[in-house]
């Protein structure tokens, strides 16, 4: 049977808290959600959201999807109306989606109490609005909201609404779980119910939500009992809690269940698409999400890292490389000197049989991490202190001698500040006195050094800061609060990731801002000059 | 059957990237995990990290715990040793917990190939060791570790090692899924073979990783199979992708089982405890998560929040003061006027009737957020906004005429930076001029504006600010970035959100400083002088 893998990341995932995506956005995430091999994308709303609309009308002209079609969401008529000049419904036909997807009301109470309908009529604007879509030549999909709820408690009439939708010819019925309060033997316990209802042929597809934190095994459970058809969405993102992971889903169902899915080798890209959409959407990736996430194959345990170096798949539940992640060994104050020296190994020093160097780095590493550095989110600064510890110094690229920011505002909110930062360093023999201006104070130290290292080291030009994040360390401890700050850079090529800590923003931005630039002109294979 | 609620957070919890707990930290997170009412507090592994060791010797003197009892974690015997005298295992014994949990290997694989042993030996090393600790009192649990990957490899010697320690005393045995790589309906099926293996009196427990996103319901499968014993950590912490997430575990088995497993209201105060153990782990609480999350019972969807106003039930699966959380609606650009209202409704404003000031309000948020603001998470913010557009203005506290900062480090990598900051303002009919240092440039700016108000409002020295994030957007649309700050401020009874937009970072940060103070004055009762 086909299986469907329908994406609505675009639609239910924007519902998320804090998320906010632009008809660019969308326009750059429905590529990748094509690459990862879904059947269907959810682009949105068209007539209800103007964006949406704009959304669908680009989308025509600029996407090439290879793997899958768009599908735009609605609702079924209005109480009382022809589907046929309900003008929402009409929006639907005219964002010219493939697949339409409607949201009908199948809990009694839903359709007596937020929609003030009779049990007929919603039954009639589920018949009127599919009959009409698909005589207009679109696939219709229904979501049936609140089914579970719903079913719960009057399973007769959550049954009738989707009949109705399939003897209209409504191509799949999506039981979902829109209150995210199901438990899986209960949805596994309801699908196989419906389908016993439906028969084995029409295409029942599963929604759901992770209130419960169920809802990767409430869809597989759906899947189970007879479902063919999961939605979800990428990263998990949603309203409340969010939907459910779709990647998760897919990775349980491919790699535990031995099917295949996604188009192309969707999988083994999918850890690079899931960050790539995080950085358009610009929610922070969640570190500890199932087989994509930063943390996913990453360990810490001194006792793990001995055992890890004898037999790794001993220590991993799949091999991470079949979702595109890798296996990390972390370097953080509970690493023994298994741990550093197998970090030393995926960083190319040799450090076996070194035992008074790997003490002392494992010594420096413990410090500084109770000082609020963090180096398994840093792999650059890790690396100059191994650098350090092993050649005594780091390559002498430059040497500062001060440096000094300035940034006013002159006049009432509104008026832009202005920022200028001021460095003196010796490169190259030379002593360099700069002043780079900038949007903000981080921006002109950034300014500043790369003007005053050019000249001596043009490689610096190709690099570019990505990412900026601060975080209050301490505040517990009831003392001054100490800032670190985490610097992403990239050379266009790859990027990385260093840190600075301090009492002073600025000058632990520094700290990180020349940290990046040392191991940047390392990797690029210069030597100080 | 007594049911235990065994927590590890500060074991294995510790484990999670980032994560880096002192004693200090442990004694604090102690007493809440005992507020929140579970059974069993694994306090860490004395003996073998020597600040594991200091915790269970402090916490014997300092901690006065009213429902946990302490469990110290480690391991059985070496190979080739007598427990008695393996100084390990006395290590366990001298640190003074009554109970003591023992990791022991019980997949086939790891006995020969991790810890080259025998079958035989391993065995004998569960028993030796069990016994020789309940023989001196203590209540031992064995923690099965790779069980269920050792049983579908080999059922029989994973059930042997299982045996073995119910036969040597063991008050429970819990089955770790190590590797964190099993789907609900596998658990269910082999905790119910192990259940017939040992007939239906020993406390068979359940150990969940979240490693295919479904530790909650691996544990919640377990517990319907047999298992009387669930072991988790507060926010899901872990190495990898975490542990099994112990308040939505309890949470399910509560109010959807029916159970009562806490002690006290305990799930009534889960939220607030899981966001207090947040703030002493320093790891920033992730809102999505089920139950105790931010976001958990956030509602942003136009749709929802028109039928909200009917009948909050139907949009909720729980009512969630029952794990002390609370509906929010979220202010964002896809608000409809009826969120605004039941926002403004929530904050004391009745904008009911008044269409023309909501659609104002809905413009002006929709247009902020398309700048970079998000009144989602600062609310306080909101309120200002909405007291602009209701009353034509702020109350005008001051009038800042310029503000400026300096920054400037003279001399080498670990020479101090100085920081101050200069305001001029208006306030109480005065023009006042003052320069306030800080250990960066945010908090001198902050002291500055403090030391310009507190003569004319002494009011403000109440305020403190207790957080300051700063993130950085549009990074995608390659135009130059936007800062944008969010800051938490305290009276010391409650806590308010403010959030600064814009290319520089001081900038956005005194937007937001300002804010919260106008903010925290009209809080205090405080009129403009």
């Amino acid at each position: 049977m086909t299986f469907h893998v329908y994406d609505t990341t675009l639609r239910d995932g924007a519902q998320q808290e804090g998320m906010n995506l632009s008809v660019a956005d969308k326009l750059a995430i429905a590529p990748l959600l094509d690459e990862l091999g879904v059947g269907f994308i959810e682009g949105g709303w068209p007539g209800a959201v103007p964006k949406d609309t704009d959304f669908f009308s680009r989308a025509a002209k600029e996407l090439n999807l290879k793997n899958a079609v768009l599908a735009a969401f609605g609702a079924t008529r209005k109480v009382g109306q022809r589907a046929s000049e309900d003008p929402q419904v009409l929006a639907l036909l005219n964002s010219g989606a493939p697949v339409i997807t409607l949201v009908a009301k199948s809990d009694i109470r839903h359709v007596e109490r937020a929609l003030r309908t009779t049990a007929e009529e919603n039954l009639a604007m589920i018949t009127d609005t599919v009959a009409f879509l698909t005589g207009e030549g679109r696939r219709v999909v229904i979501d049936a909201e609140h089914f579970f709820d719903g079913y719960r408690f009057d399973p007769a009439y959550s049954r009738a609404a989707v009949l109705a939708a399939f003897e209209a010819g409504a191509e799949v019925v999506a039981l979902c779980d829109t209150n995210g309060g199901m438990l899986p033997n209960w949805v596994g316990e309801i699908v196989a119910q419906v389908r016993a209802d439906v028969g084995p042929e029409p295409i029942l597809g599963m929604h759901a939500h992770n209130d419960t934190g169920c809802a990767v095994a409430n869809s597989l459970a759906a899947v189970e009992a007879g479902c063919s058809h999961v939605q979800g969405t990428v990263n998990g993102y949603g309203e409340r809690t969010g939907n459910a992971d779709l990647i998760t889903v897919v990775a349980n169902l491919e790699l535990k269940g031995g099917r295949t899915l996604l188009a192309g080798n969707g999988l083994e890209e999918s850890s690079r698409i899931a960050h790539a959409i995080s950085e358009i959407t610009n929610i922070s990736p969640y570190a500890r999400q199932p087989y994509v996430g930063a943390s996913a194959f990453a360990h810490k345990a001194g006792l793990h890292a001995s055992a890890i170096k004898v037999d790794p798949d001993l220590y991993q539940h799949i091999d991470p490389t079949r979702v595109g992640n890798d296996m990390r060994m972390l370097i953080s104050d509970m690493a023994g000197r298994a741990s550093i020296e197998l970090k030393g190994k995926e960083l190319g020093f040799d450090l076996s049989g070194q035992g008074e160097l790997l003490t002392r780095i494992t010594n420096r590493v413990k410090t500084s991490e109770a000082n609020g550095y963090t180096f398994d989110a840093a792999d650059a600064s890790f690396e100059l202190l191994l650098i350090e510890e092993v050649n005594g110094e780091r390559p002498p690229y430059f040497a500062v001698e001060s440096w000094r920011t300035i940034v006013e505002r002159t006049g009432h909110r509104g008026t832009d500040a202005t920022a200028e930062a001021t460095v003196k360093l010796m490169a190259g023999g030379e002593r360099v006195v700069v002043t780079g201006e900038g949007n903000g104070p981080v921006n002109a130290l950034d300014h500043a050094l790369r003007l005053a290292l050019t000249t001596v080291y043009p490689e610096i030009s190709a690099f570019e800061l990505i990412d900026f994040k601060v975080r209050i360390l301490d505040q517990m401890q009831g003392t001054d609060a100490i800032t670190r700050v985490l610097i992403e850079t990239t050379d266009g090529h790859r990027s990385w990731s260093t840190v600075g800590v301090g009492p002073n923003l600025l000058e632990a931005s520094w700290e990180a801002l020349t940290d990046s630039a040392i191991y940047g002109l390392i990797h690029a294979g210069v030597a100080p000059r």
